[in-house]
């Protein structure tokens, strides 16, 4: 495995290494999670293609000083599982090799990115976009693995790709889960014991709305309401969003017609987490 | 030559196209100013590459729908060019193909795209930014040929190549001028006769400048001054700006100590004309 950190050595290197090239864009304290991505990486690209890992906490993508500062960076640990998975090229670059002091493009998404985790997050999602569409022109990325755990990320870049015809095939992956059901995330380990313990609640109360959508119960409200009451019940939970969106244009939605997420981001202290569920009849 | 309307399949035949392939971007309305970067693609694309010509008025860059409806659109003679000129793939789609109805991605620009041409054009040059990285993405270009004449558009777009690392290397082209001076543009065909005559005005006007810069003045606002009075005799032309701005910020600049552009953006009626020149010691 090649470890590189400049930039453009990466582009040299990524755009003549063997095809396919399939690309893991990670902002490292790589758990299970993103280690299910690499190995599909892997298996997408073959013994003979390229896996491409980026490690990259980006730092225009945090609307919140605090976050960006306690975000956990393990690089020796994230290496070794790098290793441990057959990844051929770990891209690890330093923010200020990344962004020049007068940047001035920023690649902005209008719709997608107004509800759910952009509306309290402004510029996440550009952040987010501006610098996978960097990744993908520096690594010349056949395809690129992204975890449904992020659903509106994987929105938005799914959009990019569209609208800006950008020549990488974008692969889902499933979220993967603790043994008690919390959604794995980096931000899983600040959790305090106790936090920990309450956060599985999350999983539960979007398991009991989709029991009452499988039920028949098609009203947004009604549906929500119940593991909203389930949420409130904890001591330390507090509820940032949680709402029912319709699956394509991330717009609330009323009455369920369509395939539709409930999505939900929750803070325990000033740990925010994500996880929701699809409500398909 | 193929000339291809469809953007898929314009991508699934420009990215098996033999190596090096050379893109032109166009809005049409060929004339030899254009044909000048196209041949000069040819030369860069050697027998065995490729030229690609895209002729797409793009309208998402137009913030004047008079200025949109009436631009000039000869395709067949723009084809005819290109065939005289060795292009083997012209690409030319409809804006509706390009554009989905609730596409949501924009490339911004927040920096150089703030004066000049910028400051009375919002959204002018997301939107050629916008197409532009569609074109090359599209196209999987090698390199670009782009107009000098056009230095705002040209800086923005080696901007963006910079900051999102674009693959593409940007081929910058002088303008080429009509035997009296004027600067090659297909705006000019939309010149009344009286404007037509009027219109070498805007380049004596730019050397008069440059002759007091090289005998010593530095002041940019009596550098400016002059060619602002030279314009101002003309019966018909209306200043839209005149501004000397450094050649890498494109900020106004007052004394001239580096490298500097005197740039010009005048109306004839609703027929907007620009032009510039350098400032060198």
């Amino acid at each position: 495995m090649q470890v590189i950190e400049n930039p453009a050595a990466f582009q040299a290197i990524a755009r003549s290494a063997p095809r396919p090239l399939v690309l893991v864009p990670t902002m490292g304290a790589l758990h299970e999670g993103h280690r299910a991505l690499i190995r599909r990486a892997r298996e997408l690209a073959g013994p003979s293609g390229t896996v491409a890992v980026s490690i990259f906490v980006n730092p225009i993508q945090f609307d919140r000083a605090s976050d960006l500062a306690a975000y956990p960076q393990p690089l020796e640990a994230d290496l070794a599982a790098c290793r441990e998975d057959g990844v051929d090229l770990a891209f690890t670059p330093q923010a200020a090799a990344m962004y020049f002091p007068d940047r001035s493009i920023t690649v902005t998404e209008s719709s997608l990115s107004r509800h759910l985790c952009g509306a309290t997050r402004p510029g996440h999602f550009d952040g987010v976009c501006t610098v996978v569409l960097k990744l993908f022109n520096l690594s010349g990325a056949d395809a690129a693995v992204f975890g449904e755990k992020d659903f509106q990320q994987l929105a938005v870049i799914r959009r990019m790709v569209r609208d800006l015809d950008v020549p990488v095939e974008i692969i889902p992956h499933p979220t993967l889960r603790e043994p008690d059901g919390l959604a794995m995330s980096s931000r899983n380990t600040r959790l305090l014991p106790e936090h920990r313990t309450d956060a599985p609640r999350i999983r539960l109360a979007l398991l009991a709305a989709r029991d009452l959508f499988q039920s028949g119960e098609r009203s947004a409200e009604t549906i929500a309401n119940a593991p909203r009451a389930q949420l409130e019940q904890s001591p330390f939970l507090k509820i940032d969003y949680l709402t029912v969106v319709d699956e394509e244009t991330l717009q609330p939605v009323f009455t369920l017609q369509r395939p539709a997420t409930l999505a939900v981001a929750a803070f325990y202290g000033d740990v925010r987490l994500i996880d929701h569920i699809r409500l398909e009849p």
